[in-house]
Formats: structure tokens, sequence, C-alpha cells
């Protein structure tokens, strides 16, 4: 199939950028964050030489498991590993030796070539939520999640200005045969959406499906010699890596694609209940999966994952935006950066209910640190919900618009001398009025972040239509964006030929739904 | 009066605090807060210099106005400034050699001793709300405000764990003349708490109102050795300092209370649009208002504010928990700190006419930004809303819920044998669970911060009990805060003094609502 992707990709060329970029309605997507400001760093030199010292220690002395993985078992033997069963002994500095070889920066190109994105070093990109089986509207309640809702999502994802990636599974079609959902949700990434995008990890075939699809949609070439999918492989925690994840990243790596290995943490359940212990079990985890990453492909792109909630001791619940979530998300950032890896971190994350005050506390708590952490990829950007068992509708929009706060932040001050205003002060002087000065005539349009969906009327006003909250607000942000949505140009070749491909994958394979 | 409140407090002693540490219905309060964490700095040298210099540009050749105050002219002129008319241009360096007499740390004295506070240095003070003229509660709306309503939140600044002050005009009681609330105000201060309070700063004669009771709740030496008042003196931006603020000052300086000198900024229109062109105006401004604190008395204590918000150029509005704002807060921090002065900024500052999410996004960008960026003394820690104009109940108890995670994160990582948790670790080994682990057994109740307010149920038992939103748990709370309050501990014959200064006060004035 690969091959006959090939030869329709190249009879079709890169016509959908070249079409992209003469389309009359553009949407306007943002650059990815570069930023121009310093890092929050929580851990001074000689707590990260503890935590680093006893992440050796752990991989040496604890060890890790490769379940049901008898390759991954002889690629650790023969690196030099102690192998006993599937427990394997990494000894003191390999992993970390076998790190170095990843890049600390790569480029995930996007369909459209202005959309491809940087991840690593100053960059930080975001996507939206990942995996709730939930969906939740203001007028539709809590249900769970269709195809349809799927695809209003990865429309929502194209329409945000401040989103530059389509993410994955933005919410789980649960009315797709679980064996089937992969390629309609990719499908609707790369038809729906220009944007870069991430390929499914339930199965190694249907990995293997992911690369066949990028392959039609990039050219072969194109996929084996760039990365185009970053996908997110989660570890086991505490120090598990199963055979179907670690499938899956095999068939990722060796397709020169990249993988988030991110160990899955609530700190007090699959890791120890403090921080320092947490950093520790994480780096471990991670140097693990990176340095095996490097066994199967030596360079293959990947990304230092960090998703850890802490958990609530009186209901068992992970919670969110938490002062110690906060530290560890700052701790793992040192630590990433220190093994030159790109860092995955962060996001819209909470455990409320409802796009309430909750939400919006604890998301911004996430958010803040995530942009002063150091976060390169940023997974969960908007519409999580619920601890993440439900995509929100409005709560996208409204994270989604708070990403824009993050552009500015990391912009810096600039200190030029337009900046510096000398000439407003002097001109305005004590007691005056700067709204109707040159400097401020001059800059007003674009010196300060502006909010597209927040509340800044006078009260009166506000009152009058209605006193919405912000959940209603983005109501009705929600339906005009998905109203004025128009599909980014694609060739029509491709979008057969992908169409083909799903269709026959689909006929070779019986309905499964668990 | 000052010398007939010191006979009795004489007579009286320290009988109140003694009792307090008695009491059996003690409310607990948290320490205020030390960072053991690094500050987040986004200026750096080259931009710190360029603004220094500016600043003292703008004190030199633009000057800043002493408006109706021949007193402070002829300080100035006596000082080395060139004075014309009202007109005080100040020479390179005169204003910071000025500011190097006032402390870079001092202790605020409460009534109760456990409950003084340190602002400066390390240090984070947590106070309420100030000045809004209305309130807002889920079942009553939106009303002027009243005395009622102050006892109510001063009552709830009592019962909060994590708020350190009792604050300053929490509402302003509209139902009470102008020229009598600082006397009800302070008395309720004094009187239904036994935290640290503000002075009242509307006209000179209200501050030595303010100083004679402080004489009586603590004793006129007492009060002449210490500073038992912080009080908020707003500089008129651009660069105009008036007659009533500054007379306001002279008193509280003269009588060796802290004042804060706080621009009040809508950047934009009080100030250049830029954040360094606003940064320069705000340390001028500052500079020449604690430097005439320390003409007025060498020592005062005095606190570097700055109270910055960004203007929405479409509507003319105040924004909040905007990029520029935090930009301008973490710069203004780092020039009060090269200045050596406790800095006052931040707060939980949202635009949102409800406390919904668009208030807990723009509050937690503040409140994180405040304790990253060194705040030493945060007003409007909790329970602002609608830019100021009202003070929300439940946001009250929702803003200072979260003040506790700021405790936590300020606490920094431990990296003990304990906080390592290595045993943990090699117990629980590849694919266990900590839950029950000896190491979380034993640190689970402290490990992790947990909200007092915000819902970490499971969905169905939440569902079950009306699904409420943060709003309706926090009106909840607000209602079992007020239930169970019960005042602290004060002798009564300072009770019977504070009372009875009160009311010959009030004799002496006719009322007064403008």
């Amino acid at each position: 199939m690969g091959e006959a992707a090939s030869r329709r990709r190249a009879r079709t060329g890169g016509g959908a950028a070249r079409r992209a970029e003469r389309s009359a309605h553009r949407v306007e997507t943002a650059r990815f964050i570069e930023r121009n400001i310093p890092l929050f760093e929580v851990l001074d030199e000689a707590a990260l030489e503890i935590i680093e010292a006893n992440g050796e220690t752990v991989l040496q002395e604890v060890g890790v498991n490769f379940a049901a993985n008898p390759a991954a078992l002889d690629r650790w033997r023969e690196a030099g590993a102690d192998v006993q069963g599937e427990r394997v002994r990494i000894p003191r500095g390999l992993a970390r030796e076998l790190c170095a070889h990843a890049p600390s920066r790569f480029t995930q190109l996007a369909r459209n070539p202005e959309k491809s994105v940087e991840i690593g070093g100053d960059t930080m990109v975001c996507a939206p939520v990942y995996g709730p089986p939930f969906v939740r509207s203001a007028t539709g309640g809590r249900r769970y999640a269709t195809m349809e809702d799927f695809r209003n999502f990865v429309k929502l994802g194209y329409m945000s200005k401040w989103l530059h990636h389509s993410g994955g599974t933005v919410c789980e079609p649960t009315d797709i045969p679980v064996n089937k959902r992969h390629l309609d949700m990719l499908l609707a990434h790369m038809t729906l959406s220009d944007k870069p995008f991430m390929g499914g990890v339930t199965e190694p075939s249907r990995a293997a499906d992911c690369v066949a699809m990028a392959e039609i949609l990039f050219g072969a070439e194109t996929v084996q010699a760039n990365t185009v999918m970053t996908s997110l492989v989660n570890v086991n925690s505490p120090l598990t890596f199963d055979d179907v994840m670690m499938g899956v990243l095999e068939v990722y790596a060796r397709n020169n694609q990249a993988c988030i290995v991110s160990p899955f943490v609530v700190g007090g359940a699959m890791s120890p209940v403090s921080v320092a212990g947490t950093l520790t079990q994480v780096l471990a985890e991670v140097m693990a999966g990176v340095a095996y990453a490097q066994l199967v492909r030596k360079g293959a792109p990947v990304i230092f994952g960090t998703f850890v909630t802490s958990i609530d001791m009186n209901s068992g619940a992970p919670t969110f935006g938490t002062p110690e979530a906060s530290q560890i998300l700052y701790g793992a950032g040192q630590l990433a950066r220190r093994l030159g890896l790109p860092f995955r971190s962060g996001g819209a994350l909470c455990g409320s209910k409802l796009p309430d005050a909750q939400a919006g506390y604890e998301t911004a708590n996430t958010l803040n640190a995530a942009l002063l952490g150091g976060v390169n990829f940023m997974l969960h950007s908007c519409g999580w919900l619920e601890g993440g068992l439900v995509a929100s509708f409005e709560k996208f929009v409204m994270d989604a618009d708070q990403l824009g706060a993050l552009h500015k932040m990391a912009a810096g001050v600039p200190t030029d001398m337009k900046a510096q205003a000398m000439d407003a002060i002097r001109e305005v002087g004590p007691g005056g009025h700067y709204l109707g000065c040159a400097h401020t005539q001059e800059h007003f349009k674009s010196a300060f972040w502006r909010s597209d969906l927040l509340d800044y009327k006078p009260f009166e006003t506000w009152d009058e239509e209605g006193a919405r909250d912000t959940q209603a607000l983005a109501a009705a942000r929600v339906d005009s964006l998905l109203a004025r949505y128009e599909a980014p140009p694609l060739d029509p070749g491709v979008a057969e030929a992908l169409g083909d491909f799903v269709a026959a994958r689909k006929a070779e394979m019986p309905d499964a739904f668990s």
C-alpha cells in the first residue's frame, strides 16, 4: 500500500500546499511559541544531582520491566543491560548515553508547510485535549463521544488561531469500532485540518496504518526523511513498558516518527507521594523509554513526557492545577533540558466537572507553569475537563483563547526606543492623559493582548445582553466557529487515496468494540 | 485622646493577647509565606538599566507635581529639588538616595502576636480585596455594599486560614456617611478580627483618627515604636501626588506607620501603551513618593506599590490577568528589589462580572505572577470581582482557598532522604502500587495540598449532590463560615475605649455622603 500511495503522491505533487497558499478563506494560525523570556527553575543544582543520581540507581538496581516483548529484551541484553525475565537493569550511565542520540529539537511537518512546527529548545507547540471518552456541551450536557464530535473538535482546532497542532484522539469516537477508530480519526485530521497531527497508538498494526496514511498524504520519501507525526506513548508507571506501547514506539521510531515517552503518573498511587521521589521515577522511566527508542533506531525523534497529577487522599481522585503538579512540571523540565530532550507536559488540566471557576483556576495554574517551565509540546492545551474524562466544547474555545496570552507573555518585554516611550512621557507630563497621545495612537492596536472571548464590556451592557457567564459566551463562539468552518484545500487525488485506504483496511477487519 | 488611650491601655495591658492564646475556639491561620523558591525575572540587566536610567530622566527632566501642598514643596526645595510652581524636578540620584533610608523589611504587629507579619525580603503577606462600592452574592446578586457586608467580609477574613491580613476597605460601607466610615471600618477590623489591618486614607484627619484608635488598641508607645498599620496611598498617575494622599502619607510616616506608595495605572490611559514605558513611569512615581515619605520621617516604613492593568482599546475597560499586566508585575518586582524596598502588587484580579471561568483564569494568572514575581504584600488576594467594582462573597472564599496552593508552591521541593523516597521505589518496584506502601502511609496526609472548597468527587456523587459549580460550593462555604464565626477575645476595657472613641468622633461631625 505504501507503494501505491507513493505513486499517487508523485502524481499529485505538492499541489495541496500551493493551493492552500492561494486560498482566499485562509484561517489565521499563530506560529508556534518561541520563548524570549527566562525559564522558572524550582530545583537547584544540588537537588538536580540527587534526583539524577537516584534515577540511575533506580535503573541499575530496581530496573524496569519490558513485558511480553522478547525483541526488546534482546535489544537491551545486546546493549549491555542485565536482563532477568522481563526485568531490565540498566547499568549506570548507559541510558543517558543512549538518550544523547536523540535530537534536542526536530521539525514536524504539516501538510500546509506554513504550519509545520519546531519541537524543542525555546519553542512551545500547543495541541488539543487527548483521550476523553465523553464530551460535554452547554446545551447537550455530558454524553459518550461520537465521530461527529471528533470531527467538530478537529474543525474547532483548525479554526483556533493560537493552536498549532491538530492533536490526536481529541475525543474517543465510541460509535466507531475500536479496531477501526484510528483510520477515521487520522482521516479527519488529514482532511479537515492542515495542521500537524498525532498517530494512533492502540496497536502496533494501527500505528503502521497511520504511517501508511501519512505516506499517502506526504509521500513515502518525505515520511522516511522527516517527522510528520508525533505520537503519545505512555509508560505503565511504575517502571513498566508493555508490549503494545513499545510495539507502537518501535513502528514509529523505525519510520523516523516522533514518540512522546510519557510516564502517566498519579503521584501517591503510581509514584511516591513526594515531588522528589516522583521526579526520580519519572526520570528513570523516560530515560529507559527514550533509550529504548534509540536502540530501535539511533536518532529517532522523541520527547521527554511528564503527565503527573497528585492524588486527593480523601477521595482517591487525581487532582489538577495543584502546587505539587506544578513543582513536578518545573523539575521535570529541568531534567529534560539536562538530558537534551524536548519536553512535553502541562495542558489545560483541571478536575472540575464544569467549565466553571474551578476549571479556570486549575487550568491557568497549569498553563502558566507549562509556559515558564519550558514545555515544548503541550498536549491537552484546550478542551480538557473532568480529569480528562470529558472533552468540553466550551472549554476548548475558552482554553484556546488563553493560549494567546501565553504567546504574548513568551515574547518578553521589548525595550527599543519605541517601547521605552520617553517621548510619550514627556509629551503627556504630570496629570495628563495618554489615550490621545501620538505614541498610543501608533501602538494601541498591537500593544496589549486582547481576548477574543472573555467579557470586557461595561456592566450595564453585559447585563442587558443577558448577563452571560464564560460558558455561555463560549457556547456562542463554538457555534460561530463551526458555522464559519471551511475545509482547507486538499488535492482530490490524495483525498481519494486516503478514503480508499481507509475503506480497504476497514473491509479487511471485523468490527471490534473492546 | 492619645493620652487617655494610653492610660487605658496601661490598665488593660496585654490581656487580650494572652486570652487569645488560651481561647478554646482558635481559628487556624497560616504564617505568612516565606519563599523557598527562586523568583521569575522577566527583565535582563540591560533592560533594567535602561528603565532605571529613564526613570531618573523622568524625575529630573519631566518632574512630578505635588499639588496644593506647600509643605511638601518646601521639603523638596530643601532637599535639593528644582521646584517651579507645583512641579518638582528631582536631580538624578536624589530620590534613590532618599529611598535607601526606608527599611527593606519591617514587622507589622497584630493584636494577636501570633498573627504579626513580616513584610519584605522573602515574605508574602496576603490581604483581602480593597475598595469595591458593590457586593455580589449568589443569592443577593449585585448591590451597593453596606456596613453589614463589611463586617461579614472581616469575619470571613478572620476565618480564612491562608489569609494573613484583615485588609482595609474590604468594601465601601455606603450606608455610613463618608466622613465617618473609617471609624466603623477600623472598629470592625480591630474587634471582629485579630489579624493586622490597614488604616483609612480618605483624609489626613481620618488617618489621624486611625492612629488614635491604634493607640487605644496597642498602646501609644507600641504604636510609635512599631508599625501596626499598613495603608494604601495611591499616586494620581501620571506623576501627580495630590494633597489628600500626601497628607495621609505625612500622618502615617510621622507616626512610624507604613504606606504603600502605589501608582494606580491603566496602561495606555495613565501610562504609555507599552510595558517598558509603564515600568519607567511606575518607577519614577514610586521613587518620588517613597523619597517624600523619607523627607517626612527618615526610616519610615514604605512599600513599592504597583497596581497596573492594561486597557482594552475596544471598550476602554481595564483588563486583568493579561500577559502585559504579568510582565509589568514581574518587572516592577525586580525594580523594587534593586531599590531595596518591599513590593506590593498582584491579587485575585479579574474583569469578570461573575465568579466564573473568566474570573478563575484571570485570577490565577495574577496570583501565580505575584508568587513568582516576589510580591511581599498582596492586596486584593481574595474577593475581587468586576475590575474591583464588586466584592464577591463567593469569590472571597474561592480565592482564599487558592492562596493555600501558593503557600505550598512557595515551600519549594524538599530533597531530604524521606522526600527522595528511594525505599518506597525499591519496595514497590515495577508494576506495583504505592497506595499501601509504608512511605505513602507515613506521608499522605501532608504530602499534597488539598483544596477545602473545590470539587474532587466522583462524577456520580457530584451529580447526585446537585451538580454544583464552584460558585454554589462557595456560597455554601460562606454560609458555613459565617455561621461558625466567633469573635476573637478582646479586653473589654479596650473594646469600650474604642467604642467611646468612635462615638465621640462621630458626635463631633455632621454626616457627609460625598
